[in-house]
């Protein structure tokens, strides 16, 4: 294994601990689904959410914000444009900022908004492993490996894993991508996962959460030390939740409240840093 | 009873094991307020949900979607319009639609719109008696039965299985009014359900949730087995979670647990068919 | 102490079996974040939801409806206009409404907005100490008390307490400061509550959903005796509530319990009205 990424993974516990002394303010703009949920969760670890969108505040929104997120499950024209003035903003005064391509590949209404936003340069991409996939090959990256199959059909982390790489590069961004195994990679240092827990996936907007716990993090860390942490947070927050309960619903809460509860020791004892 | 709704109403339990078993895409134009719980109840029941609205790429998305699932809850000029666009792509792929009609009656707008919407011809209407009641007024159908008590006075589905009848011929599609008694019909056959729990009226959109996950349904059952599949999974998973609290913050969350742990056994065992 | 203040807390228990049996109707236009959960407290505590806001139909909808909520959290230009058409229906009707003025002090746009719906005159105004603040300055009230600290950094509801007074007198309007102490005044009289718990700051929206329950309470009685009985029934069911855990997901779901189990009595034997 890289001992590189087992270093920057065991900085995961101490990330906690500064972002929550920091309570940096995370400016969302996210779909209609996760909008309860994704800011709960920012709470609940610790962060400060704020759901601000309209272009008329956004420019100023963005310099009192310390990270700002883009999540594009609900896609609209007004959200398309409330996305392309923040992200434009964002790149202006240097805020880091996250993409999370929701559902990229299904239209190309949805895959043109997706790399009109990329231009504007995130700091990190993340996705699950078909949305990376429909990314690395609409940014002209087309390997053996880039084989989607279609938006039904969920691709593994390992089959996206050496696009993740080669997406990083050529976008200048850290490239996340989420399932059963969890990859981050700035281009050059990979770091796989297996925390989190089947149930997650059973629980909507789980994932566009990941993304605004991700930038609570990208507020007090440089992009692949945050990703990682957020990534280390969550998956182990998941495996805190699944020892109580087996259904959705009740996982839903029991996340929210390990998202609370968990510490930096739970993290060091419990983080499966995979070779 | 009708030999048929029994027969009918048997099939809900293979029905379920069947759609868990496609796990259909269920494309939904739904309101504000439904969106976590609708996407959640779909994702415990076994369906997948996608939340896509824009009429930029809804038509090459409706292709996609087993199903589409159209709610005017918050209505809006914008949301009018992704409905029009959506359910003209579903009527011309021939993809099967439901439409709930939400505070149908109460406003001139909202009565335009769903008269609108009729025009493209749902699979299933589904809503409470009083929007039943409203849209078969506007439709035309004038009986005494048909004398709504305004928006905030609950019609029993009682008095609108008469119009349920006449509005499914006239209207040509299976036309389901839920309330303390469940009724579906395609104008033909009338199935009554007696299953649910007084708690459902005080968790907010588990109506327009039930609406998502018959949807589901639509994807692998025609249309009278389908809606009568929904409810009888609905409502017995509400009986199985009444069991457990009495307060509606955790029956929401026994709810979903329900729709997650209810089975072909639970549903043979429980359902009530009335005569 | 004020012996008005404490003659009008006691109302509170009466008033919620008041407002119980009425069973209003309220209106919401709120932010996509507060949706589900004001909709959840407003079934909960035995009040009718409904989030409707297109102009198309709010000034038939406003008439319908027996107070009016509105909230921009989540602003846009499409709110801003849904919220002067209402507000400006409700003025007109002579309907009660209560604006919660989200994030004023924040950006400009916000704060144009904020101060054009003030002109409607609402009949309370609701916010957390900073936003009161805010709304006070852009009023022309500048007092040695009036130095907000930005938009990260809370004031307490001491610091805006004579500021509350003056902006109910100058605003015409009943005026609410919701933290550690809640308080409430006319301009007049100042009551002084200090029920809730500090994990009523860590669920998002708690404070959206408190001015949609303020509506309700607004709907069965004058302005000041409406923000007292709604503080007191939130605060005394947020204690209630903290008794059962101290994570925020499941303090979530058993306050919504709370304010479905909550008595007059649990008030008259809970409520700290402070001096």
């Amino acid at each position: 294994m890289d001992n590189n990424a087992r270093t920057i993974a065991n900085r995961s516990g101490a990330l906690l601990d500064q972002m929550r002394a920091a309570r940096p303010l995370v400016q969302n703009i996210t779909n209609y689904v996760s909008m309860d949920i994704a800011a709960n969760a920012l709470l609940a670890v610790g962060a400060s959410p704020a759901m601000v969108h309209a272009p008329e505040e956004s420019p100023q929104f963005v310099a009192l914000a310390s990270a700002l997120v883009v999540n594009i499950g609900t896609l609209s024209a007004a959200t398309a444009r409330s996305a392309q003035v923040a992200t434009a903003s964002a790149r202006q005064l240097g805020r880091p900022w996250l993409f999370d391509p929701v559902g990229v590949g299904a239209t190309d209404y949805r895959n043109d908004v997706a790399m009109e936003l990329m231009e504007n340069r995130p700091t990190i991409l993340r996705g699950n492993a078909s949305e990376i996939m429909a990314v690395a090959r609409l940014a002209g990256l087309t390997t053996a490996s880039a084989a989607p199959r279609g938006v039904d059909s969920a691709n593994t982390t390992s089959e996206a894993e050496q696009l993740c790489v080669e997406l990083a590069s050529r976008a200048g961004c850290t490239v996340v991508a989420t399932g059963e195994i969890d990859v981050a990679t700035d281009g050059k240092t990979l770091v796989r996962l297996g925390n989190g827990s089947p149930l997650m996936t059973r629980v909507t907007a789980l994932g566009c959460s990941l993304s605004s716990v991700m930038g609570a993090f990208m507020a007090v860390a440089p992009p692949l030390e945050a990703a990682v942490a957020a990534l280390a947070v969550y998956g182990v927050a998941g495996d805190m939740a699944a020892e109580t309960t087996e259904r959705p619903g009740s996982f839903r809460v029991a996340f929210i409240d390990a998202l609370d509860a968990i510490t930096a020791t739970d993290i060091s004892t419990r983080l499966k840093v995979l070779a």
